[in-house]
């Protein structure tokens, strides 16, 4: 027969899984848009000057099935070895149900950071039970919502001491039990603000030199001792104590706060998460109540809603995101939100008597391990231990540790005579017999005399997780059933759009999280032997060089953990570069007003001043100002922190001359990242001028954001500044390379686009944003556009004149959008008042459609404001969002139910509610209750 | 330090994760109850003389952890190779969303038989999808919702065929290029049928000798040959014809409608679901319109609901579970809905384009395959194939197939000198040049020169898949979203409990779960040489051995796929004992009124004389009654089928005697398995005297019912009937093991409980059903109860009073529960008018109280009703279930939406809102609809 062959490529991933739009829907949107394809648009909407020359080249996009083979033969060349490594990286076992219900469910891993409290109830109770959680452990009497890693955590916590401590001493104590990667990221952070480090003994320590000292509990050796009197000493010297806790010690151990201590951070990997290769997992911050308001990172509080019902949601969120540029000493902004999740859930899980259990197991393993060894003469030290021993062998260190590998154990080489052991919650008897025969001992594990080597003071004698949530029944139905409900009461990409501006909410396939669980991902020790990691190393050689192709860059380095901290390692790869050039003396950072909020902090953070500025009324750069503070700064010019396209959505075409000028003045060019979705495959930041970049590979690279976390933050860098990576010159992350278990997302999603396919989605993501900008024309005002009338990947949309014309702010706005069914776009940024929407590439016309028809009936809702048809105070904007007891109520508003609660876009059948109206900010920042209350409090507020 | 140790196992499965109620509610529970505890209610409830002599021994409990790490381990014994096999087993490509959003979610897999529409609109959705597929694919009026696999639908179709043929012909013709599975299961059917079967060639049919035929499409060897002329004969003659086809198959040839089939069947394995060692997949059947009355199995059809919306329900559920005993020809009662939602879902993902695109590259890589074997010299049969080819190769064949297995490949082996080899979607070019290797040839797979083999005339010219639902945006976003919200319609276990009596709807948890995922499980053909399937081996030989020790049993087999198959195959056993035995003749089988439906229609189905015995008031056998019909029947007793505790939720003491008599007359005891759950570790069927009992592993040993199938119904048999098993007498599926791939579930659930878990699960559920009882004690009365005055694992309430009293059904009941949040209890059975409720040991007391204080808030408005207090025809019961849609209308009832929406037992914020208002049956029956209606239907609907 005549053969018809058919244009389908059945598992076309880039085309028909990962674009939104279908073929017959772009060309409806192309008609709207007054365009013939494609092309055309992005011939009107990228400049020609700023084009790459050549397209992407990365040899032909994967299936998806094609990918999960390749992956695996990928992922088997990690071997996975029992690690007893230790160093703040640990065994654990991950609840089943957590793992499928949590970070397989798509419910979890795909919402955003809950800044909307109405559509973020289950998860920011999640968090708060993190935060009790914590608190409790920590016996401090507030947590944040966690932190990146234990070693940027400690960091935090230096620079927070130095904030609040009334000691007027420059220098800083380190334990020199500490991990040594928490010392060499405080060193790191030190460096450039000043602060001189001191490691040494806890005894040596003379209090009255620091405004701070850290102490590591237990030490990296498994020293367990009591920092009560040299906590008093600091005290009376004015100096603020920290301790590096590890959560699962402190459910047998006295806890910091009965030290006295005034700041716990540490890491909660432990508790359910696996090691990953080194991350992601939740660091953990705590402190006293005094000192709240000074701590970083994201706090979860209690308060009200416009009912005066109970609602949860981000407190202090002044603090955060818009930090003051002058005085920032933190750039956080991201949290690892579904980590902390997990971890929140295993407590939840196993109860403070699970808990209890678990350490006490691992304590008794670790004590019999010891026994086995001290009968055999080996010399175990210290002598008070919980899951850590170091054993001095001499010469046979190296024979000790071959003998382990070939029992599949990874011990830890420790100077150059002794090994470390750290057990944990997996250790087998099998596992200890193995170690034993590594010491050449052939024992069995049958002594099952149960024997402590804790010293009695050090007991730890107070209760905690006391909170019924961690006394729930532990049937797993019920578990499950309270992960499901939290889920529902979330608005998370797998119901609708987040059309969030700058962050862009793409999609996170299920083909890219598969391999995230798989053990040889999942169960790698950051500090194993680096010939056990060869499917990592491949994966992050071959994502690098791909990386490098998309941006113009010679090499990445993928240690940042986010963004922002990917801000901060460019800064400092640029400051050790000029030093290097005998040039250290270049401190001065240009950055326009408009600029991410996170890049003045960051330039702070590296000891830089910060020079703004202006931008044209199209919030452009203005090159004649960036000129002139070039040339006045020109002897100490460091460089500029320029974000393309700008912050404003618009592809400036002097871009080019910003970099050149900059570069005339000797100094470099930081490209932030933030917006590479309007990039990739038509336009590269290398090519531009730029110098070092982060990309977010939460944003762009379709990691996702897990409701507020896990994020990626590798930075790419020009060849010359390649001997100045954090590799080389200062660790800025606990893990060598950051989270490296959630790489495999990223290199996923490149590998089953291919170049065509990503520069497609850019070229989509583009469409969608003119498209939306198209059809809310004339009912909003879109705020900047390029010359061609074009905006880039998002657009910005003023909702300020309808503050004066019907008194509706962009709150009520976002809110309403809850009754719609969507996840309000970002506000109020970069220009107070306004929207801006990034619809990105996955999102279907439909959907599109869904949105802009909300919007323009909203817009019709303010107008009957305007025209005085709808009363000013009690409209269905200033009473959004609507919830189901609105419904039930009696009904006295004058709207009608229908109108109130199912707006244009609102599904019928599928309607999404939000559990709580709306939330009072401003009552939960007065009354801050940051830990589960009792629940005599919630009986309190049903009455 | 003193040691203080903890009796907490961190890990414990069985008691803290499994079962429900906490140690603490378990103590209120006994307070309510007046016993001191487990052991006491236990005493009370069970009498003596069953229980068993010694407890079940099955060493120690395994954690979650150690279960995963143990299960890998045996996993890893099988070994994945390419199988190109064939014979109706394939490799497929599940879509990864599917795999993760529906596999892999609780809300998919936890669901039951959508029985109840107003909870099930998801899923019946999902499901009518699946029939529309199967009517257009096949060119036929009407397909079901599923059958259990290829085989027994073959099966089906013939004794179908039986019943609509105006022929009066009594033998059966089979394609002998039908599958050999097909042909044996259809064989073992046809026998105590009397159905002489003639296996032969099509051009040799005698279309006047025959009731009907059947044919394979393309033919097990790979024939491609049209039936139109055959089928006329047969028409001619007055018979039925059946086409066996491969759906895939159907996307590029002819539809047996196009050629006059009456019926189609085939397995829908091949789109989306793993192959799994044979199964469970999703057999499908179609016939004509004229026929539908007479099609086995469920039909998914559409109808309206209370206020006229268009609404999914199970058309014509009169022809099910209902099986009227004297007729009955079949007693399926299972369906495959978990694999037929994936089947469909996989449609939906391609699309017909898709469909027709992945056909046509199956169909191309086996023409280049065939090509390179040709010009070699190999002589291909047949001329014309669609994915599969047989060579012959004379004395080569071991040489082949061996050289093949060194490549990683298992080819068929075919004859004595052939050996067949199909391809598959999976296909790789490097797979083609393995065989080719496996040959003697060093072919390079780069001809791509398209080619087809398939005749002009045979390919396939109308369209398919027109519906909209197949035609919507692939966009993996879109995808995920519909998958979200056609769960988010459904209630499943994952929200509520479902205490539906005699279903046993207890935890599936996710560490039983995870192992079916695996590839070494998933992905293994059911026909690949036994050494690559060792894993398998040792997972049934343990499994077997402790289902044994469980029922004191000798030996099991696995084939049947649901409970009613179990049945059947063993009353087959049992059949062919007496048949060894010289004593054929024997055909009485005496089955108590108050029996499972399925009993008396499996008894038909081996060919024997069902003879009812009665039932005293308390729902137990009249042991008189038994005699006098055993005594009566004594030379012609075949056995009796009794169900253990009886379905009236009682022990009978007299169970024993009842065996006793039954095998002094000659006869064999058939144990239904369905109430396993009251015995596991209390007390044995084997015990008691039973020969045969199947369980059902998807009751008591935790595999999913997901929505409606898979099921597994296993029989045991005493060492007597061991030569009597299916292996030896017949194939009754057409898989070996059956559905292998959900066996590790149960596994798991055995491995982690223990035998004191699994008899404390036991204890637990007759103590949450007791409990129940107890709590709706002078509410309602419970109708059956054992001599102490406990019920079983279940308790029977009657609502038949409330008919007269307040004209309240239990439908009325049933759907008000749905306003409370639950799934109603087995309705009407085994008593008309009453509620059987079985809560599982996995609930909690919290759940259990949820539930008593619906069903007592429930009966306080029967009482206003009943009091003159409420409307008899207005009011909360006869409007339930009620939704959304009833809360935003104008709200004209004498009860407050309050009252109406929020009835005690309805979670506040985590309500679950039924869709659809309730659905008339009785209109869908009168209108039946079992496809997607066009787009302007809804239009219409809407208006």
């Amino acid at each position: 027969m005549a053969y018809t062959p058919t244009d389908y490529l059945p598992y076309d991933f880039a085309n028909r899984r990962h674009i939104g739009p279908s073929p017959a829907e772009m060309d409806q949107m192309f008609k709207v848009l007054g365009v013939s394809g494609l092309d055309e648009l992005i011939d009107q909407t990228v400049p020609k000057s700023i084009r790459q020359a050549e397209p992407l080249k990365m040899g032909k996009a994967m299936s998806e099935s094609e990918l999960l083979y390749f992956m695996r033969k990928t992922a088997q060349k990690n071997k996975v070895m029992t690690s007893l490594i230790g160093m703040g990286y640990h065994g654990t076992v991950t609840p089943p149900a957590i793992q499928r219900n949590i970070l397989e469910n798509p419910a979890w891993y795909t919402a955003y950071t809950p800044y909307q409290p109405e559509i973020s109830q289950g998860r920011l109770e999640a968090l708060l039970n993190f935060q009790t959680m914590i608190s409790d452990l920590t016996g401090l009497e507030i947590a944040n919502a966690s932190l990146l890693d234990e070693s940027t955590a400690c960091a935090e916590a230096m620079t927070m001491a130095q904030r609040v401590a009334k000691s007027k001493a420059k220098a800083f104590f380190v334990d020199e039990n500490c991990h040594p990667q928490n010392i060499a990221v405080m060193k790191t952070r030190a460096a450039p603000l000043g602060i001189e480090v001191i490691v040494g003994s806890p005894d040596d320590l003379q209090a009255d030199a620091v405004f701070g000292a850290i102490f590591q509990y237990p030490g990296t050796h498994g020293h367990v001792r009591d920092f009560t009197e040299v906590i008093a000493a600091l005290h009376a010297a004015k100096a603020i104590a920290i301790v590096s806790a590890d959560p699962m010690a402190l459910c047998l151990l006295k806890e910091p706060g009965a030290m006295g201590a005034d700041i716990a951070v540490g890491s909660t990997q432990r508790f359910g998460v696996p090691v990953g290769n080194g991350g992601p997992h939740a660091a953990y911050m705590a402190t006293k109540d005094d000192y709240k308001r000074a701590m970083p990172g994201r706090i979860v509080g209690i308060s009200i809603d416009s009912h005066g019902n109970r609602a949860y949601r981000l407190s202090l969120q002044t603090r955060e995101q818009h930090i003051r540029r002058e005085k920032a000493t933190s750039n956080v902004c991201t949290a690892q939100a579904l980590l902390a999740v997990m971890a929140s859930f295993y407590a939840v899980f196993h109860g403070p008597k699970g808990l209890r259990a678990i350490a006490q197991r691992i304590h008794r393993k670790t004590a019999r391990l010891a026994k086995g060894l001290e009968a055999a003469g080996f010399k175990v030290e210290p002598k008070d231990f919980f899951d850590t021993i170091t054993v001095d062998v001499g010469l046979l260190q190296r024979g000790v540790l071959q003998a382990a590998v070939q029992q599949g154990i990874n011990l830890r080489r420790v100077g150059k005579t002794k090994v470390g052991i750290t057990l944990d919650e997996r250790t087998r008897p099998e596992t200890i017999e193995s170690v034993w025969r590594a010491f050449g001992l052939l024992r069995k594990d049958d002594d099952f005399t149960p024997e402590y080597r804790l010293p009695e003071a050090l007991i730890r004698t107070s209760d905690y997780l006391q909170h019924d949530v961690f006394h729930m029944n532990r049937a797993e139905t019920e578990m499950m059933r309270y992960m499901r409900r939290l889920a529902d009461r979330d608005l998370a990409l797998d119901r609708a759009m987040i059309p969030l501006g700058s962050c862009t909410m793409k999609l996170n396939s299920a083909a890219e999280m598969m391999p995230i669980s798989w053990p040889e991902f999942a169960n790698l020790h950051p500090y194993a032997p680096a010939d056990q990691a060869n499917g990592y190393a491949e994966l992050i050689a071959d994502l690098s060089a791909k990386l490098c192709q998309i941006t113009g860059y010679d090499d990445f380095s993928m240690q940042p953990n986010s963004g922002a901290q990917g801000e901060y390692a460019g800064l400092l790869t640029i400051a050790d570069y000029h030093k290097a050039r005998g040039e250290g003396h270049r401190n001065v950072c240009l950055i326009p007003v408009n600029a991410h909020g996170t890049n003045p902090a960051s330039a702070q953070m590296v000891g830089w001043k910060v020079v703004a500025v202006k931008c044209d009324d199209n919030g452009s750069i203005d090159v004649e100002d960036f000129r002139a503070k070039a040339e006045k700064h020109s002897a100490d010019l460091a460089g500029c922190m320029i974000t393309y396209p700008s912050t404003h959505g618009v592809f400036e075409e002097t871009v080019i001359e910003v970099c050149k000028i900059t570069h005339e003045h000797g100094g470099q060019v930081y490209i932030d990242g933030a917006n590479m979705n309007a990039m990739v495959g038509l336009s590269r930041p290398g090519d531009l001028g730029g110098d070092v970049s982060h990309l977010n590979l939460h944003k762009t690279f379709a990691i996702p954001h897990g409701g507020g976390g896990p994020g990626m933050g590798p930075i790419g860098v020009k060849a010359h500044l390649v001997p100045h990576l954090p590799e080389k010159s200062g660790a800025v992350s606990a893990a060598p390379f950051g989270s490296a278990s959630i790489l495999p997302i990223s290199w996923a999603y490149i590998l089953m686009m291919g170049g065509e396919g990503l520069t497609q989605a850019t070229r989509v993501a583009i469409l969608n944003a003119n498209y939306i900008a198209k059809r809310l024309e004339g009912a909003y005002d879109v705020l900047y556009k390029g010359q061609n009338g074009r905006v880039a990947h998002e657009c910005i949309i003023d909702t300020r004149p309808y503050a004066d014309s019907a008194g509706v702010t962009v709150d009520d706005i976002a809110k309403r959008l809850i009754d719609c069914g969507f996840h309000a776009p970002t506000m109020s940024w970069p220009v107070a008042g306004t929207l801006m929407i990034e619809p990105t590439e996955s999102e279907t016309k439909a959907e599109l459609d869904r949105f802009c028809d909300a919007m323009l009936a909203i817009r019709e809702e303010i107008r009957a404001i305007e025209e005085g048809r709808m009363d000013a105070e009690n409209n269905p904007l200033k009473n959004a969002p609507h919830t189901m007891e609105d419904l039930v109520k009696d009904w006295d508003r004058p709207y009608s139910r229908e109108q109130g609660c199912f707006p244009p876009g609102a599904f019928r059948v599928d309607k999404y509610w939000p559990p709580v109206n709306r939330v009072d900010n401003a009552y939960g920042d007065r009354h801050l209750v940051c830990t589960c209350p009792p629940m005599s409090d919630y009986a309190e507020a049903a009455e």
